[in-house]
């Protein structure tokens, strides 16, 4: 990897204005756009505001020749990340290019010149999230992330800042918009899993491959991003429980709006016996919950502290023009902190946490069969359940000529108990087919 | 007024540890207590997040003698405010008494020396706020009052920070516990209006004078802070238009819900042709409208960015511990700021935006009568809404015996020819009754 140094052209001519903070751009898309273009439209609300002019010093772009919706002049287009990470007229260094490499060298690199950096890239915090903050904390500057979880919903900052005094118990969000439509759409209009997932990437908020969103990673990322600042513990997505919401349709959704509760792709971080519980899954939520009238796109986060009780955010979770706000809402910030090595709380000072094993979680859980329609076969069924020692709260039996749906709601149980029931329930010749596992919610969590 | 230089004891010693922070607190009621107890309790995880020890040097109060709940050293003990004030070795002045005097001379003396001030006093800020933020930033320090507004919900940084960039179309929010409590419980259970505030009473979040409350005084001094900040334009409490709930009852509501509609005391700052529309009034929302399901004594507030869209905030508006959790944020970031003259956003620049007159707002109304129940009588009252030219959307009438209630929805129309056809309709012998009027919030305001 070349790491030549780049020497700032503005060097050699007068000292720069100290009123212009400059910024360098690591990636153009979407977001980066986006930036650029609120930097020229809100450009005089931004000075007025802080005193200062934001200036884009340098783009670094894959193709500098690509067509651009928002026009950057040609020399502050660079094909070389390096050239803004290593600028030392660069203020703040804003990486908005997405992925874990190259941004992940590029950052680590840019913290240890010194260089405060902005980054949108929850896809890379959610792998290197806390060893970046002690690398940060090591080298004096501030690693600025609001726009990582959330969109434009303020969430990093009232966790780090405002709530910094409080215990955080539990932080229970729905953080994923393509999942969160195709659940509200399957719910309302009845659509199939597949109409609406085509109606969401006909909308632009689900990806081509849209497999990050529909299996948990992309809201795994943000779960563990939220988790290591609310709880001051390391936490990565890999460990992250993860499950996603390919094996529902409209009949589940059905049947739990019949036993009152909504499904939601649901992120939880909680505390729970001295460790972290954190996982991501289709989850039951009575139709009462804050979270269960999130509707859409919208993402949404329940934080639930020792003395603040659960406080809600919702709001745009996601788009350029959300993100890009909070994105310079952060180098503004940046740009300050700078040289004053103001760090107000120290992400980097991590408490032992372990993340806990899911098998060791004790919930509600509901199931859907398909069993064979005949005489004594819900006995069987029954009695696996009973050797689990999982106990059963409700039944729904519907008969469908051959076979009948049947859905169990269990009563708090060890997760690992059910599981060992779905295997058994797998092989039994009467049971035609096990759908999803959907743990309930009934409350927000308190602490263990 | 006594300004006697009062020496720190402390400086008599060998100096101070720079990790320690020293707090002057102006006062020990709910929230001051909370403060001390939340110092004690989450000390070791303030001091593992900050680096540092914050510790209370300090404590002003009016009666020295009076029992407390959470003790403080006798030593620490002042019932003299300028003996914080002055103090030099009082890192961070913590105002939590409340009242515009003494509180304001204080904060003022403060910031003039240099001390940064955490406040939670909203009547203050309502009133003086846009001098105290001019005077503040003319200091070099920083004046910080998330917990003035909302409680623990943060706002306040949100606004000032994060969505810093983004121009600010509209505040609509929830802002008083007390009136939604009574609002709620009105709607749900039928309850009349003094059973519902006897209630509140009884809970503990009215006052024993809770006419602060229901005539809009808390909410107007709570929305001049948010508005001054998201629009950076100097608005104080007065300049707002306030109309309480007293007049409302369990019929209105009921008839309002007939229509598709609740009833919650909202306040409201939004742009409009140039200038700010600022009010607090009894309001019909959607049902649907999210700000429509925030019950009981929970707060919430949906900021409408140019970019970003509405975004909620909600959860508990008052309360001593939830304040105190965000005194106690803004304490760690004020002993972080100090020296470095750290200001990311100038609120003291402020544009001139003026509060516009609420005669000049065009907006639907609803409006509650009772009328002679006789041939013509509708006639007459309709010919009075058709000479101010303000047009009926619909009308539901139904009689009682000698008298009939008539509710009334007008088409937009201004809001002075709406108060000219009220005290028209107050002025005629076949009106027995002129109840509230209601103005109507359809959706979120945009830019006029």
């Amino acid at each position: 990897m070349s790491e030549r140094l780049v020497r700032s052209s503005r060097r050699a001519g007068p000292r720069p204005d100290p009123g212009v903070v400059h910024i360098g751009l690591l990636g153009c898309g979407t977001v980066g756009g986006e930036v650029l273009r609120l930097l020229r439209e809100h450009a005089d609300l931004i000075t007025h505001r802080t005193g200062r002019r934001l200036e884009v010093a340098k783009v670094a772009v894959a193709r500098r020749d690509k067509p651009r919706r928002v026009p950057v002049p040609p020399d502050r287009l660079v094909d070389d990340g390096w050239a803004v990470v290593q600028d030392e007229g660069v203020d703040v260094v804003v990486e908005v290019m997405g992925g874990v490499e190259p941004a992940y060298t590029y950052i680590r690199r840019a913290l240890a010149l010194g260089r405060p950096v902005v980054t949108a890239n929850k896809r890379l915090l959610g792998t290197h999230g806390p060893e970046l903050l002690r690398l940060a904390d090591t080298s004096g500057v501030g690693l600025y992330f609001e726009a990582a979880v959330g969109g434009a919903i303020p969430l990093i900052k009232p966790l780090r800042e405002s709530l910094a005094a409080d215990r955080i118990h539990a932080i229970t969000g729905i953080l994923n918009g393509t999942t969160n439509y195709i659940l509200t759409r399957m719910s309302e209009e009845g659509w199939t899993f597949e109409h609406a997932l085509a109606a969401a990437q006909e909308h632009g908020f689900a990806e081509a491959d849209p497999d990050e969103d529909l299996d948990g990673h992309d809201a795994a990322a943000k779960l563990a991003i939220l988790a290591t600042v609310a709880f001051h513990a390391p936490v990565t997505a890999e460990q992250v429980y993860r499950d996603g919401i390919a094996a529902i349709g409209p009949r589940e959704i059905a049947y739990a709006r019949q036993l009152g509760y909504a499904v939601k792709l649901l992120a939880i971080a909680a505390e729970r016996d001295g460790g972290l519980d954190c996982r991501v899954h289709p989850t039951l939520l009575p139709l009462t919950h804050p979270l269960a009238t999130i509707r859409d796109e919208r993402n949404a986060v329940l934080v639930t502290g020792a003395a603040t009780g659960p406080i809600l955010f919702s709001g745009p979770g996601a788009g350029g023009t959300p993100t890009a706000v909070v994105v310079l809402g952060d180098i503004i910030e940046a740009a300050d902190g700078r040289g004053s090595g103001a760090w107000p709380v120290r992400d980097s000072t991590f408490l032992a946490r372990p993340v806990l094993p899911i098998g060791d979680l004790v919930v509600p859980s509901c199931l859907f069969l398909e069993v064979v329609d005949r005489p004594g076969v819900f006995a069987k069924v029954a009695a696996v359940f009973g050797e689990e020692m999982v106990s059963l709260a409700s039944i729904v039996q519907k008969s469908r000529g051959e076979t009948a749906d049947v859905v169990l709601m269990t009563h708090e149980a060890p997760d690992g108990a059910v599981q060992r029931v779905v295997s058994r329930l797998r092989a039994m010749d009467v049971v035609a087919a096990v759908g999803p596992v959907l743990r309930v919610q009934e409350q927000e969590p308190r602490p263990g």
